[in-house]
């Protein structure tokens, strides 16, 4: 062994705030660049540790800490519908689409290549991760909507919306962040109400709640 | 070897032929189970033929047999949307969908394993074929909605649309088939038409579109 000179940084962190700084350094990584281009090596040197420092926080190698950072991005992704059921709904949901769409912004090849599939790592476990997301996304637009059951049309609509939502995320990556993001998500929010419309004229249930979506008294 | 009883109906078929049997035998497995539910020796059972025989012209085994029944699935899939360019656009886009329906209840449990991904033969070519039939998909409708040059946004729309029907299609296929297919087909092409409306006042292409869709005197 050569002597190292002391670096005291890498010495005072605790087991948890270690794992988090790694966790930090991968999910940058992957936030930009598709999984197949990240290397142990890359997150050693992102976070200023040595490569066999991050096989002992995590021994599954590339494959754990890809699996690791794409489960807290889901965290963080699920709390961005976690809005509170203060004010018209309306609101609520563009404030959440706010939030959804930084994270995209922020996590642009990271979410493209989640979201398409292809990926070199990609496993039954991240589907399920990915599926995850969207089933939490639905339960809190339905909390939010504050239909005590809602029923089959209500609940199918509110999950082709989130699906559209993903779709459009996409191909605004795709297209170079276009439209301005304040208007992707305002053109986001009509579609919904437009698509609960719809459901309206089918479904007694949908058709009050867009009758209180839509009253300017809304809530 | 032993002798075998001849049989005809074995030894008439051409490559061709004997191929396309062992496909269709394949993709009608493939269609009601997950793959990895569907063994070669099912196959060669369902064909009334051997397994060497299946190996003989899939000599890459289940994943090559379930990628050739993939294609053949995607290629019915993309001419779903091939309809012919005459009358209004509505019932031309309710008749596309009356067959991509029809393919989606005939194929249920492939459909959802293709589409809900995880499955233990899924690749990265097997997500390529999944979307080139959006992207073929997409191109088909772009075509009959009959505007020369279509922008970002009526693009986006039409994108946002197919993957809402995809999302619906599953959610269908998981809540046994409910709504009755005529009413989920009709559901869909208003939501298409709500999409469009809520896109025509931020475009005034899509604008244009949907004043000629809407009028009476459609086309």
């Amino acid at each position: 062994m050569s002597p190292a000179a002391p670096t005291p940084a890498y010495r005072r962190l605790s087991v948890e705030a270690r794992r988090a700084q790694l966790l930090e350094a991968a999910l940058s990584l992957f936030a930009h660049r598709a999984p197949e281009d990240v290397s142990l090596d890359d997150v050693a040197e992102a976070a200023g540790v040595s490569r066999p420092l991050v096989y002992r926080y995590f021994p599954g190698g590339k494959q754990q800490l890809y699996e690791a950072a794409l489960r807290s991005a889901a965290e963080e992704l699920r709390n961005c519908f976690d809005e509170p059921h203060d004010g018209p709904l309306v609101p609520r949901l563009a404030r959440a689409l706010d939030r959804y769409l930084a994270f995209v912004d922020g996590h642009d090849a990271g979410f493209t290549a989640l979201l398409q599939g292809g990926s070199v790592v990609e496993t039954s476990r991240t589907d399920a991760i990915v599926d995850d997301v969207r089933r939490v996304a639905a339960e809190h637009i339905l909390t939010h909507l504050d239909v005590p059951a809602p029923g089959p049309r209500l609940r199918m609509t509110v999950r082709m919306w989130i699906t559209a939502v993903e779709a459009a995320s996409l191909i605004w990556l795709d297209e170079g962040k276009q439209p301005p993001v304040e208007e992707l998500r305002d053109w986001l929010v009509e579609q919904f109400v437009a698509m609960l419309s719809v459901t309206a004229a089918r479904d007694e249930q949908t058709a009050a709640l867009t009758r209180r979506l839509l009253s300017p008294a809304d809530d």
